[in-house]
């Protein structure tokens, strides 16, 4: 099923499940039973968020060959893994906003995997039963800072940094996904999930080998390459197969 | 006044204000009025916890001049920050556990903020309005891994890596407090606050600069010469002049 966020009539953000263009409210929460209301709401009359507010938003780095070699780096054996501050997502058509500065700052289409159960030490065998479901992530960078300060938090934790969206969908799967990014609706990305370094199950038994994944947790999973920068008034399309387009305008 | 956070008979973790050998629960909780229960509880009566569990665990590398050159690193000219996750906390007399590894793992004392006031782009001038009060903290360290990865989150995040405590202390001038770290007893850290390289102040400012503080986020404001290894039986004692000693043992 896909899940949206949303505010409905004022409400606080809630989930629901999204069929054609009806919402049911999911009664018992993201992480509760499925059990959805029997009267939908029209898609059209609710607030639209980010799926989700990640507890932990935690990215794996150069997880792609190709994207690796592309900025001169080698693959790392083990994932490389680094936090960035949940503050920064956004959902599907909010406005991506480039702090005022010079710096070459660049999209990353990436799979971004929701974490649904909690669990330490998770062995690779049981990775996906951990996980709620998938959406699309951004993984805006300043490519600038993250070379100057060497740790990859601020370069990627700005406000508005890290689009996700548009639906968390539950019944996928992962392994073999194509993954499409359009800037002003040219090609820049188009990679498959195939071709990650470590798969989504061995990033979750690495993560979880150091610290617990928590109910809402998200790992962004790494970004193919075609990478390339961002300039205010473009527009950003990263379509996954199987969970939609991600869609965010750039201003400065 | 000094905030501690505990269980009593079995509740859920709550705050409340010590005096002397009693505990007042602050029934509005920690960011609430700072209203005290009439009938306090005895201190031996009460289950004590780590005194927060940090939204975001926000940590400021190299802010001392004599640890950066210890560890053979220039001063950077702006706050090197990085994110920990807030799994790794544990409290005052928890057990900290290496993992079963031949790495070098390093203590760290330091000084933690914890933020009361939620702020984005907070003037230097009014940085300590946010500040609800000030903690020790121990930033332990994989020495090894934090070379091997470069970013600095997973040698940092393995469970019980971050103690932090005894008490929130809210009445307090963090510019020029004494920092002293003992192992078994003996002096291995012996700093002062008034040589951080970037004030409390200015790290509210650049953090917040980049993304939002929020209630409950944590800050370790870097830590001073004389980092040293941790062994399996080792005592662990970090004592900071107007909040008390951080006590925590070594085991494998």
């Amino acid at each position: 099923m896909k899940i949206i966020r949303y505010r409905y009539q004022g409400s606080e953000p809630v989930w629901g499940v999204l069929r054609e263009e009806n919402v049911y409210h999911l009664t018992e929460g993201l992480f509760g039973d499925r059990i959805l209301a029997e009267e939908p709401v029209p898609l059209g009359q609710v607030e639209r968020l980010a799926p989700i507010r990640p507890r932990k938003l935690i990215a794996v780095g150069r997880n792609y060959a190709a994207h690796a070699a592309e900025k001169g780096n080698e693959v790392p054996k083990e994932p490389m893994i680094f936090l960035v501050s949940p503050t920064a997502v956004i959902g599907s058509d909010e406005v991506i906003r480039l702090p005022n500065t010079m710096d070459r700052i660049e999209f990353e289409g990436e799979l971004a995997v929701v974490i649904g159960k909690e669990g330490k030490g998770i062995a690779r065998e049981n990775a996906l039963d951990h996980v709620l479901g998938y959406t699309a992530a951004n993984d805006i960078s300043n490519r600038d800072l993250q070379k100057k300060d060497g740790q990859f938090t601020r370069a990627k934790s700005f406000d508005t940094f890290k689009p996700l969206g548009p639906v968390i969908e539950t019944d996928l799967d992962p392994s073999d996904l194509r993954l499409v990014v359009r800037i002003n609706e040219e090609i820049r990305q188009d990679g498959r999930t195939s071709d990650m370094v470590h798969a989504i199950q061995d990033q979750i038994a690495f993560i979880s080998s150091i610290f617990p994944l928590e109910q809402g947790d998200v790992i962004l999973t790494g970004t193919p390459a075609g990478v390339g920068p961002l300039q205010p008034g473009d527009r950003v399309e990263i379509t996954i197969e199987g969970i939609g387009t991600l869609r965010n305008r750039v201003e400065e």
